[in-house]
């Protein structure tokens, strides 16, 4: 045995995160006995206290302290808009921008056969749910990535949605902002070429 | 706030891990609000178990759940060689070879004086009491790696043991196994030139 057994533990535990191969697991598990025996179980706690009080928001599906999270529950937003997004990270994202002023709905996940997801593996049903007759939402942003799992689920929803009344637009794919032509990938430049507007 | 106050406790806690930028925290943490309970669970737990349950075996130095490791305690190992490694993880390392029988020693890091760690922070105090009149240890072989800190340490552990009487030796540097010449850096090609062995 190459490891104490809580060792050996602690690596099959860090591994099983994503992202995080046997060198970096036993990494992590090194440097864990180092720090101070506080910051260790602060780590713990965090864990067990972020599982324990946070769940998904019964509107957007976004993680949340409450049944309803802050966004949702704020009156400064603007509930025309649903902006449709893949994992409650890309909220973060798109927050961060701070122009972003309607609702979300996280889809948590995308479309993707080979893996066995579908539409019902997603929160999709959630979303029609909103529409409803009821609804004040005129306007649904897809902004899945895009990838081919992206798009797929773009078009799915598009075509789910429009006849429900409802404008499904998707963001603008293109150049980035201070990127350089030359180091542009075909499929970017392909878009920026196809999306040109009027200067 | 862009996220609820556990989730972003939990974000802050994953961010003090070595190789964790505020990216990754984030990829883990939403990660583990997704993956069963059970697993964030016993993450948590073994992380403190491993507080708990491991110590510093007090000959080696080595992450021990005993006093004294499993090596250190071993009838099987050679008892007149050392080999003095930076890390525990160093161990497991020369472990896998399985070739070397010998004892080990670690120090818990390697001489840099910008960073403040002189002789007194590593463990070298207790390499010596290991080293001392009735001790059967013949060959001290310093398995530090090749960089100026591990260059550093296993010289002024040469000056140190030497006069003890005791053999000290270092492993060698060369080209890889399985490695090109065109890849080889200047320093290990320079390495493999000066050390080169008659065949």
């Amino acid at each position: 045995m190459l490891f104490a057994k809580p060792l050996a533990d602690l690596i099959a535990e860090l591994e099983r995160l994503p992202g995080v191969g046997p060198k970096s697991a036993q990494r992590l598990a090194f440097h864990l006995l180092k720090v101070p025996l506080a910051q260790t179980q602060r780590l713990a706690d965090a864990i067990v206290r972020a599982r324990e009080r946070l769940c998904f928001c019964s509107r957007c599906q976004n993680v949340s302290e409450h049944e309803v999270c802050e966004i949702c529950a704020s009156a400064r937003r603007d509930e025309h808009l649903v902006c449709v997004v893949a994992e409650a990270r890309d909220i973060a994202a798109i927050e961060r921008v701070n122009e972003y002023k309607g609702l979300y709905h996280v889809l948590h996940g995308l479309l993707n056969p080979m893996d066995g997801v579908g539409p019902e593996q997603l929160r999709i049903r959630e979303l029609l749910e909103r529409l409803g007759p009821d609804s004040n939402v005129t306007e649904v942003i897809v902004a899945t990535n895009p990838t081919i799992e992206g798009d797929a689920t773009a078009l799915y929803l598009a075509k789910l949605l429009k006849p429900l009344g409802v404008r499904v637009t998707r963001l603008a794919h293109g150049m980035p902002i201070g990127g350089e032509l030359d180091y542009a990938d075909a499929a970017t430049l392909l878009s920026a070429i196809e999306y040109r507007r009027e200067m």
